[in-house]
């Protein structure tokens, strides 16, 4: 398969913070061949006029909980210990593979139609997520989420082993593994070691959520003596590439630690505000070299996946808590949502750009909408102007997902009703 | 002219907080005429198949400059200062009337599109706005935006005069004029007085901009020795009714102020934050029973005139702020952009809510879409996962301004021409 984009405008992405103008991007199978003036006579199997569109890399999703958007404005307006305990995890505790799997398809859609191409997930009956991934032609990480419970230690690690075994690298390796200890407050110091000898033995890398809120950073101080962030890298975690979803709470030697060890925080705004957690220390982080990536966690703490809403809210957000409106511009809040997600995910060979010789993960943004004119700036007309339904068509692998908003690859008016039906017979099991 | 929309939810925002499932609307010609069970034998002219939809009063806007649009993305992540002296200002110094012609219409697109129906606007030109209301069948306050300037104090004062005269009540009471001082800092007591007499002789409200930035406030307290809530309520503007802009930078005097005087603020809060102004206290003006609305402010700091992105920021930014997920609740900051921003207006005996005989300003939501299932709670989903693009279709005064997305009442296409191109033609002028 080859395939011809005319006539668009490009942000690569490619560290350069450059626009392309009225270019040509030719694919090949999977691969970017080439970017700018095209030869005539390429003989390219599909041709897209690319005229009033923008062509930008798919946007990466670093973290999130995909099953759980059954659980989408199921519990809303409440203080976090209750909506956990007294909401989310009885109701958790019913699901069934067959729910995952109609949660995740529907998560999908919403993803693709919102203009991501990958993601990195954390949740239970990940075969089932994998499943989603074969079929809808989405870039995934999955990972097992370990919660720590008498009796199932080795069974929880064993599920890890076989979700790689089934998974990693399939799908012309759209798909990889990676092993998640929920947290250090869910994981014994001993078992958070086991489950590290895992991802040696795997060779992959880890997905953890660390400081997300005060309450979590002050238990970590009353138990271990310091935060969850210092405790996890004195056990070593840190020798392993880790993804630290949120990273909310910390302080200056955890910001030390996270820099110094190349750790990749993925900043969650809507969720770490809507649970009232607190507001990241993003703009710190990222002058520190960090590297910063986007998410939004589950549909539960959101209520959707819409990455364009977290590039939104991640530079306004920040420029008020700074008090300082040049902090977190356009272009840097860009990069969080592709190149910086694509380093995290282990993956910035191969995506998070537009550059000849990477993967097509491509999204093309239709512009010609009256909230898109005037056009004085792409790239902030990207940060602050465009929403997600503004995605036209999402090309994974080099492979067209979803053009002119239709998706190709799944039937959507099945994984709603679907979605639906499972989602009501869950919460009154 | 009668028109039944069959077989709908509608969340009402009459004060019930309540969801009516499977109900119906009937209007004749601009007023809702009865909800409820209709009679089978109703003869009406237009009939609306609800299914998958909700209704919801239109959004109100309760502050903009949408001449403003021309400007969207064209200068931003810069200081307040910078961005309004060398980019703003000089470009404003050339504004055209046939531009703001232009920038108005295009603003009145993106608001139809994504769902408001009324707006409270502060500009210059406002006769061009005037003609783009009469066009749009959209309903708005005008106000002709005074900031003082040596020798042309009564030219300003006669611009509102003849703009109350040509407008004020026009288009079966689609459309009102104000007074609007732009704000303190730009208008001196005595102007400000001589602004409040032409109010008082108009029999109109008041639209200014209070205490929107630290600086403002710290200024204010330099020259008059109190806060610019206190400098005006001492010049005895209060005891006309107002719509206050921001009012970010408030303190407990300020707040009793406003309360005890009944004045409107209005939350901003795509603008407060992305301009680094700040966080308004708008929890504790809440409990405090302030008739708090919300606004987009111009699409120049925002950059886009969604309100469904401001309900969302509202109540998420500010459990953050007050470190309390329960703050700010979906219900409270509906009623903000709906029956708060109608009172603001002076305009709730009218519109803001879905009632029987009211005017017939109603939205129609399309939710079936994959993010807006499971549903779980129609509350939730309009505040936490709607999109301004979901909106199907806009009824205004009993017209239907927009269906299955397609405008009926502009040429959408000759809109974003004519705007691109004054605006390029704007910043190189």
């Amino acid at each position: 398969m080859s395939l011809l984009i005319k006539n668009i405008t490009v942000v690569p992405m490619d560290g350069k913070d450059e626009v392309l103008e009225s270019t040509n991007i030719y694919i090949e199978d999977d691969k970017i061949i080439d970017i700018g003036n095209i030869k005539e006579d390429i003989n390219a199997t599909r041709i897209i006029d690319g005229t009033n569109k923008v062509a930008i890399p798919g946007l990466i999703n670093a973290h999130t909980h995909i099953g759980m958007s059954l659980l989408r404005n199921y519990a809303d307006d409440l203080p976090l210990h209750e909506w956990l305990t007294q909401k989310i995890w009885p109701v958790e505790a019913k699901l069934t593979g067959e729910d995952v799997y109609w949660g995740s398809l529907l998560s999908m859609v919403e993803m693709i139609q919102s203009g991501t191409t990958a993601f990195c997930d954390m949740y239970f009956f990940m075969d089932e997520v994998g499943k989603g991934l074969e079929q809808s032609g989405m870039r995934g990480v999955l990972t097992r989420g370990i919660v720590e419970e008498t009796g199932k230690e080795k069974e929880k690690l064993d599920d890890t082993k076989e979700l790689y075994n089934n998974w990693n690298g399939k799908e012309n390796g759209r798909i990889k593994v990676m092993v998640a200890p929920h947290a250090p407050y869910t994981c014994s110091p001993d078992y958070l070691e086991d489950i590290m000898d895992l991802a040696y033995e795997l060779d992959t890398g880890i997905h953890i959520h660390l400081s997300e809120t005060k309450k979590e950073v002050e238990d970590s101080f009353k138990t271990y003596g310091k935060s969850p962030i210092k405790h996890v890298y004195d056990l070593g975690l840190f020798k392993l590439p880790t993804i630290a979803a949120h990273c909310v709470h910390v302080d200056e030697l955890d910001i030390k630690i996270l820099r110094e060890n190349n750790v990749n925080p993925v900043n969650n705004p809507s969720s770490n505000l809507k649970l009232a957690s607190g507001f990241a220390p993003i703009d710190e982080m990222l002058k520190y070299g960090i590297n910063l990536s986007l998410g939004t966690d589950g549909s539960s703490s959101n209520n959707n996946l819409n990455m364009f809403e977290e590039i939104h809210l991640a530079s306004i957000v920040n420029k008020a808590v700074n008090m300082d409106a040049i902090s977190v511009p356009a272009i840097t809040v860009l990069k969080m949502a592709t190149i910086n997600g694509a380093k995290a995910l282990l993956w910035d060979k191969e995506i998070g750009s537009i550059e000849i010789g990477k993967k097509a993960d491509i999204i093309l943004i239709d512009m010609d909408k009256p909230h898109l004119y005037p056009r004085h700036n792409i790239i902030s007309s990207l940060t602050y102007s465009v929403q997600g339904s503004d995605v036209d068509t999402v090309i994974v692998d080099g492979n067209i997902i979803m053009e002119k908003r239709e998706i190709k690859t799944l039937d959507v008016e099945k994984i709603m009703y679907n979605a639906e039906k499972v989602a009501k017979d869950l919460v009154n099991r």
